[in-house]
């Protein structure tokens, strides 16, 4: 496959889409990002890198760090992990209420913010320095010792975050999170506050699409069958309400952030990481998500 | 892969839960199932077709029947069918009422019985003689002239069917009914109705795994990508409400009935149908879903 | 208490309000009706009428009707009419599904669409000719023999009641109807096609303002803690999802119906009907909730 | 009417009810309470007041203060309150995300949590020194100067609060809070926290029961029709998902709180304090409601 002139093809076809789709503003610092930013990079197993525009600047992972969370708790928990949270997707916003009541505090999965609350707290329990091991486990992972928690972006969050407080409160109410609701919040907000670049992602994803070798970074060990079982709950929950739509327009496990960034796998054969703060009318970005959706249509390649 | 001695394994392995379950008996057809059945078959692109147990008696297809009941729709329609219904998961039992009203009569996707019911109303729309058309269709993707209704079946599930009548009505009131509800549903049951082996089924679904030959029987065409995405919704919604559960314990398209069937796909690879009557809390064939799951695990492939 | 001037005074200051609200269209019999008409009439207990504009001219019913079957059933069945539908308001749309799922099929109470349907089942089954009982009662009550069904604006409701065809099969579904549901929507829609006049409105009323004589019309018998009971659902449930503001604004036990009615009463004192085809958003009459809200701030009387 | 031997015989007949009912312990100082307390207290407009059993011990006023605070706030904002929130029936439990989340933040009535949040948020914007104006008013409406916070009671609560804090903060998302969050659940349960007896809550109502004179009160002014629909108020959302029932038995305007207070009122006439700490399934009182249902029904006496 001649990933190269693929890369090349869709980011001449994206170009069209500037400026469609809305940028996050709901704090400055993600309103202050230049929306004008597209970047591509994909990453084979057997070592090769294709890149394209804006692939080395960072941006924040947002959403996408749930990933790398939900690797460390559910290598650390097992399969207990999901006596607190299901792995169903939600059928609803990512970030609603509704549910989460009516189902007694159980999120429906790790990917919407109450599931991810819930694992920030299952972190916290289990780790004497959670920032520090996140940390050191996603530098592991993708093997780049400069990564870091952008600490404004967190505390800006946080000032804001009304909603992700009234959702930790109320999994609290249902005795689903054991720590301090303050604890929780802060460390989710810095585990989203992690900036990479598309190079830096799609090194940082290709693990998941490797089920040949063990997975094990910084301590943080899944089997084969754990790592499959991840991309399962991407490909079924890592778009909030669209992941229908992603898995029938682009046909790969992958998961969103409302910084605009997406990461998604072809097991087997490559990880990819696009980047374009404008987001749809879902809040995946819109070009990533068109970016994609070329990717496998002009490699005829997908999951299915 | 010796998928003959992964067979085997399966069916000496699931001995074991026979009696767990409990049969659908909301209509006495189902009910005089003998409900110790357990058939599986497995059939490569390459010819070769692997099974065990019952695998030659016929079971009701139920649900599984709206995976053929789409490609006609998805055929005729193309695109535009989505204007209609959705393709994301509903998160919700797939026969409520709740999500239809709240977004207005648009089915969350075709899987649910809304959605299928939408999918009764075009293809009568659109078609001469659509229990006619359906069938020559199935016995032709399955090569096998005999597959037919089973009219009392169908009778008898209409004459009880309070719920999918008031979804019908949802329906019409939202506009999203175009014909007359009573032809609707009739057209509907009888779809659900059709009988089929697992050696059968297996055939139905083999050209949903084959990306390389053209989808085309007795007129119902489908671009490689059509049934890629087909395969997509399977994925996300073919499970009701377990199909987080489903892709993360097996990983693979598919659709189940309460009939007790279940049909899947590896893409590239095979298809494969189980069948045992007994259903787990969710709706699904207990036993059917512990085969797909040993399935993949005994041959480490998945879509993931 | 000066009532004629205060009617009069009602009637002149409403003047300004014709031309604003929306008449009911969903069926051409309703859409046919001059939606200028304004009529009111207030009667006494001690046998003074008053009354303004359009008193005289009939008009089709509609929810009000719900009044009379229930003190039909309720006479019947006592509490436990209770066991199969509540007496709190529901806090939703008259017609949603939505609580009615989430409750397994026991309405709110007797005055959103599906506890009117359930009551129609209760009467049917009670009953050797309830259509012939029903419009005895309500003639009996008004003491006007003339008073019939519409049988044209019954029919022309059943052949586009998608929706209440939809709650009729909900309830049936979770057994909260016993005989056929057609039989039930028929009988529905013809108590709901009921003609008065508010001078024959407010003399079947008049009987739930006076708890000095006992309650016996026609067989139907209630004793006068069972008129009040009566009383309190109409404040609490009369007026949908606008109780609250119709109890706030005019402090009456009351009911209204889509027809543009409104019938109320002022217990010890009164009995009092208007009508006027427009509707505000909530689907009770305009002109008629504000002629009530005049009536209780000139006079100073309200339940309050 | 001969109320000394009505109380007198409430006292006696509830007796049988002894020991029924679960008192709220969720905060120690709530459990701590002798549940086998049982006071009333009637006191009529013409200065006749009648009480049995613990009229004299003061308890948690906990939800009952909601109606102090909506007359203050009433008072201050008049009919620009209801921007801010409803005044409908919710037909859900008084500490439900799912409505206000549905409802874009705006609270069903001023007697749920999330409306009273609201009107803390009111009353601290607009007076200097909120917690003692407060205890200012319900003191000079009780004409009692000794009736105080408990401020253990309150801290108890806000440790705890767990829901409260979801609800606020949810509020605080929609911009309808406009204050610091931990500042209006401060105040919110300072007030919650006021105790009274039956005696001096008796006295606390009474104006609400007197339209012939003004209601004035330590700069707390209402008009009479205010007056009025404060009752309304009270009539249809004073009994959280209970006020049809309390309606249908009882047939006055109320106010229940979790302590086991239940206050009443029948305009004209008198106003009632009952209280006993047990609750029934719906968290009022359960003798408390017994007795008040007794009191109309002997008395003959009610709105309706």
């Amino acid at each position: 496959m001649d990933y190269k002139s693929v890369i090349d093809s869709i980011f001449a076809q994206v170009q069209d889409l500037r400026g469609k789709g809305t940028q996050a503003t709901y704090i400055p610092a993600l309103a202050a990002v230049n929306p004008e930013h597209i970047g591509l990079c994909l990453r084979t197993l057997d070592g090769q890198v294709y890149q394209a525009g804006d692939a080395q600047v960072r941006f924040s992972l947002q959403s996408i760090s749930k990933v790398f969370a939900l690797a460390m708790a559910f290598s650390m928990q097992g399969d207990s992990l999901w006596t607190r949270m299901g792995k169903e997707p939600s059928g609803a916003a990512f970030n609603s209420l509704i549910q989460l009541e009516l189902e007694n505090g159980i999120p429906r999965n790790p990917f919407i913010n109450a599931g991810a609350l819930v694992m920030a707290d299952v972190l916290i329990k289990h780790m004497p320095q959670p920032e520090n091991q996140f940390l050191d486990f996603v530098r592991s992972v993708s093997h780049c010792p400069t990564i870091n928690f952008n600490y404004g972006v967190a505390l800006s969050e946080r000032s804001q975050a009304y909603l992700n407080t009234a959702i930790a409160n109320l999994l609290k109410y249902h005795g689903n999170i054991d720590g301090d609701i303050e604890r929780v919040l802060q460390f989710y907000f810095l585990m989203c506050s992690v900036e990479m670049s598309c190079e830096e992602l799609s090194q940082a994803f290709l693990p998941f699409a490797d089920h040949t070798r063990p997975f094990d970074y910084n301590g943080v060990r899944l089997t084969s069958s754990q790592v499959k079982r991840m991309n399962a709950i991407m490909q079924t929950c890592g778009f909030y309400d669209e992941a229908g739509e992603f898995s029938f327009l682009v046909g790969l496990p992958g998961k969103s952030g409302v910084g605009g960034g997406i990461a998604a796998i072809y097991p087997g054969q490559y990880a990819v990481a696009v980047w374009s703060p404008r987001l749809n009318n879902k809040g995946n970005s819109l070009i990533g998500m068109k970016s994609l959706e070329l990717l496998t249509t002009l490699t005829a390649q997908s999951i299915f």
